[in-house]
């Protein structure tokens, strides 16, 4: 029966951690990721393609870790590819856990704010469902913050569901991730 | 494997239609779980249990549908009964379709105001999965018909997906269902 239908499509924004020194993706999309593999996925691998995206904002990510001074369009040339290497292995990541279980997957990176490009990547790419992870913050932090999550559940053109991490799994500063 | 770990648990909160001659489950109720079904569960109906919520608002479903003068603690008696059926028969319909595809499901009524009940027994069952439906209203109505599903995605204790209805299946007046 499986065969007979496609793949139910499941598009997970994730993004690198905001913790210094902490490798490559986020709390909150390792949650999402883990939850939509454990809770929506389970065995059946033959019956989903899992869609990685994820959203770099150019100017958040260059000044994130690095104090350098760009003098020349070189320094930048530089920088924009240091970006794009930092997106490649945060797909890296997800992809690769995919690979190791059999489940199908793709994953693109694209420039902009992330919760436009979400809503139009979830035009373009049509999935079956949304998971997007976040922070769990409460509506103090959230004003100065924004959500990318409350965003998307009120305005892409799919089934959504946001995927808050463990209590567990906060860092001490929960605007981290 | 789908043996070793617990099934997926989804609570589906169901309700009646509110057009007038129209059987059993709204439109959007319904969308909710052929959505479940379909996405979600696929084939793989021995790793997921379905659990049906049904929400009575008593004072609305005694109005809706009746033009009777209730004079007596009998005649009271007699709508409550006939409620009770009604919730019955609409958690039959799902739990019939469940039957038939052999997946394993729960179904009950509670009364009460439907977002904070949905709400308790989501902390009470600590489901995997909410699926809510809802009407897709644009804001205008919003307003005054009040939304369960926005209620639910910022208060219910586990991930949230909202499911419009298809627009196809909006009745001409988008606030019944």
């Amino acid at each position: 029966m499986e065969e007979e239908v496609p793949p139910t499509r499941i598009l997970i924004a994730v993004n690198p951690s905001s913790i210094k020194g902490y490798p490559h993706a986020s709390i909150s999309s390792r949650t999402a990721f883990e939850w939509a593999v454990e809770k929506v996925v389970r065995s059946n691998t033959r019956g989903f393609v899992l869609l990685f995206l994820h959203v770099q904002v150019p100017d958040e990510d260059g000044f994130d870790d690095m104090d350098s001074i760009y003098a020349s369009p070189d320094d930048f040339k530089r920088m924009s590819e240091r970006e794009k290497t930092r997106g490649l292995h945060l797909l890296e990541f997800f992809v690769e856990r995919c690979n190791q279980i059999g489940l199908p997957c793709e994953a693109w990176v694209k420039k902009g704010d992330p919760k436009e490009v979400i809503c139009s990547e979830v035009k373009r790419v049509q999935p079956d469902l949304l998971v997007v992870g976040c922070r769990g913050l409460g509506p103090f932090q959230r004003v100065f913050v924004g959500t990318v999550s409350e965003f998307c559940v009120k305005h892409a053109d799919c089934p959504v569901v946001t995927i808050k991490r463990k209590a567990g799994e906060a860092p001490q500063d929960p605007v981290e991730d």
